[in-house]
């Protein structure tokens, strides 16, 4: 297929400094892609503790089947990931291909195929060549380092743009820690799951139970609050992992940990928005705020059918500040709403206010605002305190063009 | 904004003979197009009874929240249609307008208000000039004319590339009745409620709770089966008029009006599916077929989960038999389905069967089909005796083109 530009709402790869526990090496497999790294190794330090959140699209690929099923365990020492092939609806080759994988990972790093983590993201239906991945592993062990995080953020990219990586440090007690993310993703987007590859890694000790329940918190208001084109990936992954060398004393005590859980909802949020200026085809980052909702929840379903809606997200496309089309989302989400209350607002400007236009209503800010690169979009449902924040970006050309021939 | 190209999947128009009880006008009242009608007026025989069905969209237009109060009279004298602007969204102003139009149209019929239906069909969120409507209503009720149902066809439309009708005649007892419908829609198609605008008479004598019932169940399995771009319109209305004039005995009788039941249900089946041959961007059109859900139900929400999908629809206009997409759609669409029981089929030919490809599966007659104009889609999912078929168009270009400049 042709290569695809950058998209203009990018940015730069942010340093991720090397973690204790954690080495990593790239390979070109040659799985689907030619030319370019494809698998990514990652070894991770003994006592290693992980939490995983996955897509809840109910014909999932064999790699979530078999993570959901090792995570139980609570612990690990590697992880795979190749681009270029999802190994979903593969059947039983699906399963094998998994097992041929994670036991030859394992045996390379002198494990036991429970403790390797799997992701595989591409195309569905095609059986995994799973040789090839076995093919490259000793050359994978052989060459891992621990600074090698913008190398790994590049291996597992399909349609992506351009690669994806966030980092904070943290307070637990007296001891800093650092936590990385690396995802990808830039289509077959949307919430209600954990959408798309995300592998965060950080050197802190927390005990299996805790690191889960602060990643699922945490994955709902990032990764489940954004949406590109509101299709559920087969393969969404969001894999933490924890090696424990930064010397804090592994805690559960919340009071504790909350400098860190600061540090991981900033890194899932800044992924979760880099996969959203990565959407196919995005000319435009949207920010959806909705207020005034019966509830949160309400606030969120409404939020998404306004992102989710092809007449909302062509409109923005097109620069046209078109509320109706926002009114007639926010009456199909099927919540509690009163068309003469609603109020909305574009770039911080009432546009319409208790069911009607804002008198002596001026376009011309809101137009400005309009052919920028960030859009805001606020709406007032004018019934309770319910509000939620979702992102999305336009609908354009560029969409069709990248999914009109993604297999040829 | 450019003219839009006559969808390739247009149909002519069929020859709607003139009704008993049924006469209509158009006109030129420069609401929001120039050059062309975009006013009906629709006269009804006295003992005219009517059935409707409207959107589910939570902020209805005006017409809408009008009809819905009138309708509850069970009887019709007058019909007053208008193109280019909504009327939605425009708070107590809308009311307004629906009353100066009701009004104007009731009093140059010899009629009052409650016996006048309406509908507007255009741009959200502009006050409707219904001055311009009551402008010309005096020259509609001079031009009343029984033979006019092509030209209250064409003064309907908005972005549609082509007027839709349909006929049929039926027996009810020894005598034949006639069904006339017309329609209009092309974006913002979405089921769940009675989707865009479609006007049906009838010269048969059918009670106006008979007429609902009969009317709510067969918009179930036509308009509520299709969906352009999964956007619930804030005006969608289907209204059907019985003037009584054939000269049946009315009845309630289910035995009786069997014959009925079939001919209406083949002028609305007719019409949705007209509705998706104008879908915005079509170039093709696509028949999705479900069977083995759990249940009917089932069936229909997953057969919509897969119309829906933009990454489905994207696959079908770059003419790519990607049946890992429909899989996805299967699996987000939330129902009972297991991976390894799915099968695919595209245009009659299994491309996968049980959970993965179909051994030695032959792509060339696949590709052949997918470069129609007609695709067909069937999914198995093996669990059980529900089915369901639902249509909808592909997702291209002319979509984004329309969509991304309606306003300017």
């Amino acid at each position: 297929m042709a290569q695809i530009p950058v998209s203009p709402l990018a940015l730069p790869l942010p340093n991720l400094p090397p973690l204790a526990g954690v080495r990593l090496a790239t390979a070109e497999a040659g799985i689907r892609y030619k030319g370019r790294t494809d698998v990514l190794l990652a070894e991770l330090a003994e006592g290693t503790t992980v939490a995983g959140v996955f897509t809840k699209n109910l014909c999932p690929g064999a790699p979530v089947t078999y993570c959901r099923e090792v995570l139980q365990g609570g612990t690990a020492r590697g992880l795979v990931v190749n681009a270029g092939n999802a190994n979903v609806f593969n059947g039983a080759a699906g399963m094998r291909a998994v097992e041929t994988t994670a036991d030859s990972a394992a045996k390379t790093l002198g494990t036991t195929a429970d403790q390797i983590f799997l992701a595989s993201t591409g195309v569905i239906g095609e059986p995994l060549p799973a040789h090839k991945i076995v093919a490259v592993m000793d050359d994978l062990h052989g060459r891992l380092e621990a600074d090698r995080f913008a190398q790994a953020a590049s291996a597992i990219m399909t349609t992506d743009t351009f690669p994806k990586g966030a980092t904070r440090t943290a307070k637990i007690g007296s001891v800093e820690v650092t936590i990385n993310g690396i995802a990808k993703g830039s289509g077959m987007i949307a919430p209600d799951m954990a959408t798309m590859l995300c592998f965060v890694f950080t050197d802190a000790a927390i005990p299996a139970t805790a690191l889960q329940a602060m990643l699922a918190k945490n994955v709902e208001s990032t990764f489940n609050c954004i949406t590109i084109d509101s299709d559920t990936s087969t393969s969404d992954t969001v894999l933490l992992f924890a090696t424990g060398q930064a010397g804090n004393a592994p805690t559960e005590d919340p009071a504790y940990l909350a400098d860190f859980r600061r540090a991981l909802h900033e890194v899932l949020h800044d992924l979760a928005l880099l996969v959203v200026r990565d959407g196919e085809g995005a000319q435009k980052l949207v920010t959806i705020k909705v207020e005034g909702a019966v509830n949160n929840g309400s606030a969120k379903r409404i939020a998404l059918s306004i992102a989710n809606s092809p007449l909302v997200k062509t409109a923005i496309a097109g620069e046209d500040a078109n509320w109706g089309r926002i009114v007639m989302a926010v009456g199909k989400a099927g919540e509690p709403a009163d068309r003469d209350r609603l109020g909305v607002a574009v770039g911080g400007i009432w546009m319409a206010q208790a069911g009607g236009v804002v008198p002596g209503y001026n376009e011309a800010p809101v137009v400005k605002h309009m052919q920028g690169r960030e859009i805001e979009i606020m709406v007032d449902i004018g019934l309770g305190q319910g509000r939620a924040t979702v992102w999305t970006c336009d609908l354009t050309h560029g969409y069709i063009d990248i999914n009109g021939s993604y297999r040829s």
